[in-house]
């Protein structure tokens, strides 16, 4: 196991989403694995911590959450930049072996069978909250975050410490077309 | 009228908020009009476009959304930190003269009622699309969006020019505590 993941309070996981970075999704049932890119995750909730992600019916991620009632969110970095974008452009019903021609490699934490990708700044595991109105309509799923994780390296005493950094930590925030920003400099307000 | 101010293709709205920006939702009712931060929205679908935001029961905004059916998003730059931060920590609940406090200054474009914040890079104006439940449940709203603009200081062409323009036009991306991020570096793929 890599010695610099670290638990994160669960009343400050909503802090590993708040500035709106592109996730990978993944998802396990019946002893298959996926991982997929999305743009459009969101936190719902502080405490307990609760997100929204839109996964689209075309997607085997989907079937694996529906079917595991399980699925986490991680945030990639500037290090992971083709791994996201492939993960993002390549469908596992047409490539089987589309986890290995995006260089991901999967652990899991102790106590969680949902598949984490290794690399990652951090990584929230979610249980799905049932809302079969908002899934067949939206395509909008709901979970809530039951273990959150991040890199000591990029994520300590509750801040992301992007600024101290080196740069491959950055997180990534996807536009359209392989276009790509990764997060800036700090900008800070004097708390009145 | 500020003559930098060009619509977005409907269809490409959905790049506006891609990227996770913290956003401004404002919305009127009755003659009054407020203006609140949001880092929880989202983009929903393509094609028509739609959105989801966070609005907590506590918020004067939030009221007026669900009077008058519609609220706008806007994505605030690092020209407006301050005006960003205040709009977020401040109610109208208790300072009648929020909006002039915040700095803010309004417009309206021809055909909609909604107010627009002066200054920011986008706007998004949206329809709320009722969904009892979630709005109950979990202060999330659904809206399909109707109209949206840019500034083509920093949108233009259909993707945001952050790498060419001024970095006041950096978008904002909120943690916590008055601790925010601008958007970076552009990171691109090549398209395969």
């Amino acid at each position: 196991m890599n010695e610099h993941i670290a638990p994160v309070a669960l009343d400050r996981a909503y802090r590993l989403l708040n500035h709106g970075p592109t996730v990978l999704v993944s998802a396990s049932h019946g002893g298959t694995d996926n991982v997929m890119a999305a743009a459009w995750a969101c936190a719902l909730d502080f405490s307990p911590p609760k997100v929204t992600v839109v996964l689209d019916k075309a997607t085997r991620t989907r079937e694996l959450v529906e079917q595991s009632g399980y699925f986490a969110l991680q945030i990639p970095n500037l290090g992971q930049l083709e791994l996201t974008y492939k993960a993002g452009t390549r469908s596992l019903h047409e490539l089987p072996d589309k986890l290995a021609q995006c260089d991901i490699q999967l652990f899991r934490q102790e106590g969680f069978d949902t598949p984490l990708v290794a690399g990652c700044s951090a990584w929230l595991v979610c249980k799905l909250i049932p809302e079969p109105h908002n899934q067949a309509t939206y395509d909008l799923f709901i979970g809530e975050v039951v273990a959150a994780w991040a890199d000591d390296r990029v994520f300590r005493d509750g801040h992301w410490q992007f600024e101290q950094a080196d740069s491959r930590w950055r997180s990534l925030h996807y536009i359209a077309g392989g276009h790509f920003y990764a997060i800036g400099d700090v900008a800070a307000v004097q708390e009145e």
